[in-house]
């Protein structure tokens, strides 16, 4: 006799590797038939189980299921919705128990970051707040690497070899060229709260490259003066600078850097992001010739350069996280325990859901440099092992082939339900 | 006994596969030992030429050599500098005899685009001119496209590629997140005069990817109002849209659409490009959330992407300027003659530089759809075999392991010249 079913959903910003751990999870799955049922994805994340959309993922072809190990983004689709508490949102919990309980859903497997670690956690209560007896496992995602109790967040490497690739090919265009143009480059990558993924970034530089001579975190407050006296200098001995900044730098009154405050003749905001604000500074306080770049979501989609290291944790907590479910752990989420820098190795282990929720990982001070614009040997002995190894998806006419799976929805048994 | 000695030189905005292009020469140079004696490669462009700053390639280390066929950007240093009229500047080409006699140099070999096939055409009229006998071969390179009597340009295939390859990944991700998150999303590509690279991108978008849902061209007038009512219509329909946008689109006046005119409090010019003033519009009129990247020099440096027909390409190239030479051509650029378009065919030709200097190639109005919007067949089917194939480079520690090449400058014959 099957067990009962699996609801599996993706949840907020999505990354490169994040259905790697849905096959990790479809594939631990199917070899405990007598544990688990028939797999239902989430159409949105959670909302899907609100809505009662779910895909049924036996539906898939052997393409797209095989494509998940390769896909970018969120194959059954993500959602940024939190779940406030049971006693502020009753209703959505009836209607989740609702669903789970017209699908026979015994396992809830919700795979995001820190705001998803919580909402795990909040249905993981289920069966205590409201009688339903569910299984509850977070499988941890997000580039932002901020997840306590775990090595890294599957994500975040694939990130970072993004960005530390990524200056390190455009310092050498703009070193190239420096002599009679452009002399510095800004590259403004994510991190609004920690400078994980700028730190990430100094990897590019080595023995050989000089590239980034200068990263700015949000971790340091930003210092207009010290900062253009820093790049004046960097130009002055190597002719050019190339810099990597964080989206969520802020000055000393702690407003964001990125913030203009700027309006048009009709009286609308101007947008723009920090490595325009940098730029601006440079041409006035410095006059020198710069251009940007801002990767913005190329960098947490850029599933071409991912990183095998990453690919393959994705894809082990995905398969770990159902391990867990199948012996009986509730209300936890697998993580990584690196037991050795180099050659990096390392196992999974759990946490409890109620040690991970809404608990931000902020990156070790030990991690930056003394004079704020570089990372330590330490940062680099951490972030090395997390870039490791090429996972390049298969090509078809020259461009990555990448699947979208099309939706074969359960036959709803319920009413509509609006979220 | 050896022959007269070998200048080699880059020139214009650097491409992901012009330093494959240099060791095509370097290559073939070695084959013919009684034709041709040492190379030097000059500092920066034709500025190492002038002010006798030669880069000894005989002193490369092997790694150094054979890193030239996977390191993007000018491995020798490139420049903007355009020769004028021998009349006009007439010290600097005897400056330029000068330096060439005093190192016995008799090949001239331009590695660049349109302006530098005018300077190769300059030198090349040396001889007739100023009576001092060199053979002249310009090299073709240049991500814009836009030389005349090739089928393609050396550094396009891979931005190409690149750009297909972004807009792919980030539209998935835009797609997936969709529906309680950024509904529009815009790339910024380059290409200022014409849609060569933002038509290439159109490749993305097959009977399974729906993105690019809207190609924004410079050979089309922008009108905001039909593409607002557009980028309406495709988030209706499909949910979101991902949109490129040619850095050089211009409205009814003539006026770029990156042109702000705005300034801050303190009178400083507004830098902004055509992305963020699109997402403006986006948020103006039709509040729906967006996020934009502006790739930048990431796209014509992201030489981990590249196009293994495109290095094939820059790499024959360069062998085959030398084979001309060798057979007593002057005055010439080879070129890319495509035979066949599926399988891909093509055979190495050339031209005069006098068909070349200045001419710029537009793209043709058969390759943009009635609407204005997309590219049609004829466009695929140019554009398909040209970001064939992956020529991914050598990692080391995670990131691509490009080289940069240690400069053994020759020792200076004459005196200083400032540039």
């Amino acid at each position: 006799m099957a067990g009962k079913n699996v609801f599996y959903a993706q949840s907020g910003g999505v990354t490169s590797v994040i259905n790697a751990s849905a096959l990790g999870v479809f594939d631990e799955v199917a070899e405990h038939p007598s544990t688990f049922g028939a797999v239902y994805a989430g159409k949105n994340g959670i909302i899907g189980a609100l809505k009662e959309e779910l895909i049924d993922v036996s539906q898939m072809s052997s393409r797209e299921r095989a494509g998940l190990l390769h896909t970018p983004a969120g194959a059954f689709g993500s959602c940024r919705y939190k779940l406030k508490d049971i006693e502020q949102q009753r209703a959505q919990y009836e209607r989740l128990i609702d669903v789970f309980r017209a699908h026979e859903i015994g396992y809830f497997f919700y795979n995001g970051g820190g705001d998803s670690q919580d909402t795990a956690h909040k249905v993981s209560q289920l069966s205590e707040t409201l009688g339903y007896p569910i299984t509850c496992i977070g499988v941890p995602k997000t580039i932002d690497n901020d997840l306590p109790h775990t090595d890294c967040c599957p994500g975040f490497g694939s990130v970072a070899k993004y960005v530390a690739t990524s200056i390190r090919e455009a310092a050498l265009d703009v070193e190239s060229m420096a002599a009679s143009s452009t002399k510095v480059f800004i590259l403004e990558v994510m991190g609004r709260h920690a400078g994980w993924i700028a730190g990430a970034a100094g990897l590019a530089q080595t023995n050989e490259h000089p590239a980034p001579q200068l990263i700015l975190f949000p971790e340091r407050v930003f210092d207009r003066g010290a900062v253009m006296a820093k790049i004046a200098e960097v130009v002055e001995q190597q002719g050019f600078c190339a810099i990597v900044a964080s989206e969520g730098i802020r000055d000393a009154e702690g407003r964001f850097v990125a913030e203009t405050g700027i309006r048009d003749a009709f009286g609308h905001a101007q947008l723009g992001g920090v490595a325009q604000r940098l730029a601006e500074m440079v041409r006035d306080d410095l006059g020198l010739k710069y251009h940007y770049a801002i990767a913005d979501y190329l960098q947490r989609s850029a599933r071409h350069i991912a990183s095998q290291t990453d690919v393959d944790q994705a894809y082990a907590l995905g398969r770990h996280a159902v391990r867990l479910a199948q012996s009986g752990e509730n209300a936890v989420m697998p993580t990584i325990v690196r037991t050795q820098d180099s050659p990096y190795t390392y196992t999974l282990g759990h946490v409890p859901l109620a040690s991970v929720a809404n608990i931000e990982r902020p990156m070790p001070e030990a991690f930056i440099s003394e004079d704020g614009f570089s990372i330590t040997e330490a940062a680099r002995t951490y972030f090395a092992p997390l870039i490791e190894g090429e996972a390049f998806p298969p090509f078809h006419n020259g461009l990555p082939d990448y699947v979208r799976v099309q939706y074969h929805l359960v036959k709803p048994k319920l009413a509509p339900f609006s979220v």
